[in-house]
């Protein structure tokens, strides 16, 4: 590195230990990174006159054939869920969104997420129907014809497993990637009806307090409830950017309860009754019930708390040697929006803002983004958000107090507990390589 | 329909001939759609302890595998984009976004337009390079892991060929459906690298006022932009909708100049040469000048103007009788964010104002909604949007004024002229079946 690189690079204002850089510098203010990418970026040539590029061999061919639907490149074939029973054995299924390879908030449908209990049924849509029965004035019941008749809504809405990010009640920090620890949390724009005009149509008996929904698969998946949702912001799904919704997320129809519990949002949807009382689901009893400290457990209890992790560089990157490069990662919450990200890179001795990518939608996924530069010493990496309701990610401690120290090492596929949202760590040695740790 | 069906129906406030309804009453003031909605939709059952539902086949059995890499439901084949050119004979290509089958604002990946001149090449994303060079001080070679590097930015944006709606100039109303007539505009969340930030590392000699863009694929697809875009919002996008960006989509990396023609978001990006001059490349002198009328052209023309298209019920929809509808569609601008759409139920001589679904944001498709009670008899539905800039879409009569009367009929697939953006108009006959009409 020149010296008078190095003086561009050491221009740049540093606001947090370890080389985070203010981010206003970069953004808007148009101050140069010259320097600062000068370790591994672009690289320079100098002859003026000279071609700076190779004659490639797809430069010199017709290309292929236009699909009709289209799909990644085949140099991308990497970039797949991971599977947790791929042999489609009789026992629950997982596949997990690869977010060290993705960038942006939307998440392809291909890569969506998916918790399964016996896969994805093979539903004709002309056959499907929608029974809204229970007590109600006039049950009805809807093919997937009525509905789109009636006024739609599109929404940017995250959708998370109450079990993501479990493998962080590991004693100790499991080796795995965040595809592996954060995967089962992804963000679509839904598009359908919302349950409260189906209600309107159907009108309510004032003794319904909750409300069951229950899936068309063979394990006839079912959650209560609390009516309070219908009438907020619960919608009947019909498309997921843009298209039909996918097999695995419920073709031909989900229920979509924005920032609540991944398995609330029933797939595969054909009947919601009004009840005056929960069912006791399995999933309300056995699963999703969170067990904590002193015998004591949290039941109905609903809203994905405030997250974030980091995404690059996450575990399976490499730095390239010491100079600038951008942090980025998620946020979200099922309380509302997020307005504030803090990223450290000394494990949380000091901290600094991260941009938020606009726009910041109410329970949606949003992108942080710092820019930093790497000194070439070992660093440990930390994202912590903050939503509009107040709500903050807890520490390991704060966890630890609440619902008792770690005792066991746990696998990745398994789910101890639920509702983990602490903040989580990258560790980077001296040679760039990205591993999890506790910090 | 029972009278006091009829009753609730008739208390829908109207707001626009042949039954606009005002779109206040429906969102968010929570007056019921009951009696709107009974021709067709939801069907009532009364005998409350009564299992409204059969046992469907697929929910007695155990489902199917989840896939690594998942794509739509089988029933689904039919969502695809059409092709002009599937045998891959040696002219351009054109594949069709099927908006009649979508809904939202996110075009999924599979279906995104595509105007191609030889197919997508095979390009190796290792061996691929960005070349900035030409008017700069220090000309920079970049790799796909450099680029990874820098500061990146997501936004959701359009894109659209300039001769989408070509067919609107026919003599005749042409009779296809909405992916023939305006299929040729998609839209994606974009994410990379700003142009300027890669320009701040190379810097830039005074005397560059424009930039040549070009494709590493067989005919070297190029064009020239003014020096100012790249100053302003043109990005290297590397990803789309999360994943790396399809090949017919220039994988694995593009220009994207939001809200200009589609030719210069340039594909397969290698080369960007600043420059003292447009090379008047093919694409702007022989494709993309507009000729109008008096022996004139306009050249250099580049933001794509405000429009807007019904798209449910559009052509192959057929209406099931009398009732509620929602009327629904897309609107965008080159030059911003959608102010206003007004929607038409009797061929322009009454309007009503829709509702634009949240987030309205600059230079990406916005999806407006109107609901509407069909009394059965013939209608003649139209849109026409407003842009922040003040511009909004012309009539037929001021398009001819300005370009010439349409003297001949052309097919779909041809594109007589570009930019044209005049108020579309669906003819609804009493059976309910939806064709195109000129009003």
């Amino acid at each position: 590195m020149s010296d008078s690189k190095r003086s561009d690079l050491d221009s740049l204002e540093v606001v947090a230990g370890n080389g985070l850089i203010n981010r206003r510098a970069l953004l808007g203010r148009g101050i140069a990174l010259a320097g600062a990418t000068t370790a591994g970026a672009g690289a320079t040539f100098t002859s003026a006159g000279a071609e700076p590029l190779p004659v490639d061999p797809w430069s010199l061919t017709i290309g292929s054939t236009i699909p009709a639907y289209e799909t990644p490149a085949k140099y991308e074939k990497h970039v797949v869920r991971t599977l947790t029973n791929p042999n489609h054995e009789p026992r629950t299924s997982q596949a997990r969104t690869p977010h060290h390879l993705l960038n942006g908030t939307i998440t392809p449908n291909g890569l969506h997420f998916v918790v399964s209990r016996t896969g994805f049924p093979d539903i004709d849509p002309a056959k499907h129907r929608l029974a809204i029965h229970g007590l109600v004035k006039q049950p009805k019941v809807f093919t997937l014809e009525t509905l789109a008749r009636y006024p739609m809504e599109s929404r940017i809405c995250f959708v998370e497993c109450g079990g993501n990010s479990g493998p962080l009640y590991s004693k100790d920090p499991v080796q795995a990637n965040v595809q592996a620890i954060h995967g089962l949390v992804s963000c679509s724009e839904w598009t359908g009806v919302r349950l409260s005009t189906l209600l309107e149509e159907t009108g309510i008996d004032p003794k319904a307090t909750w409300f069951l929904a229950e899936g068309a698969d063979g394990p006839s998946m079912n959650r209560s409830i609390p009516i309070a949702k219908a009438l907020d912001d619960a919608m009947i799904a019909l498309f997921q950017n843009g298209e039909r919704i996918n097999p695995s997320q419920g073709y031909p129809m989900r229920l979509l309860v924005p920032g609540y519990e991944g398995n609330m949002n029933v797939k595969w949807l054909h009947r919601i009754k009004l009840i005056e009382a929960p069912v006791m689901a399995i999933n309300e009893t056995m699963q999703y019930t969170m067990r904590i400290e002193g015998q004591k457990s949290w039941q109905f209890y609903f809203p994905q708390e405030v997250k974030s992790f980091v995404t690059h560089p996450s575990p399976g990157h490499s730095l390239k040697g010491p100079g600038f490069y951008e942090i980025s990662g998620l946020a979200y919450s099922g309380n509302g929006r997020i307005s504030r990200v803090m990223v450290s890179a000394d494990g949380g001795k000091s901290w600094a803002q991260a941009a938020l990518q606009e726009p910041v939608l109410s329970k949606a996924l949003t992108r942080f983004r710092m820019p930093w530069r790497w000194d070439g010493q070992p660093v440990v990496l930390q994202s912590r958000a903050w939503d509009e309701a107040g709500n903050t990610q807890p520490t390991r401690s704060q966890i630890a107090a609440e619902r008792g120290e770690p005792r066991v090492n746990v696998p990745v596929t398994a789910f101890p507990m639920g509702h983990m949202n602490v903040i989580t760590s990258w560790g980077i040695d001296s040679k760039g390589e990205v591993k999890h740790v506790y910090a």
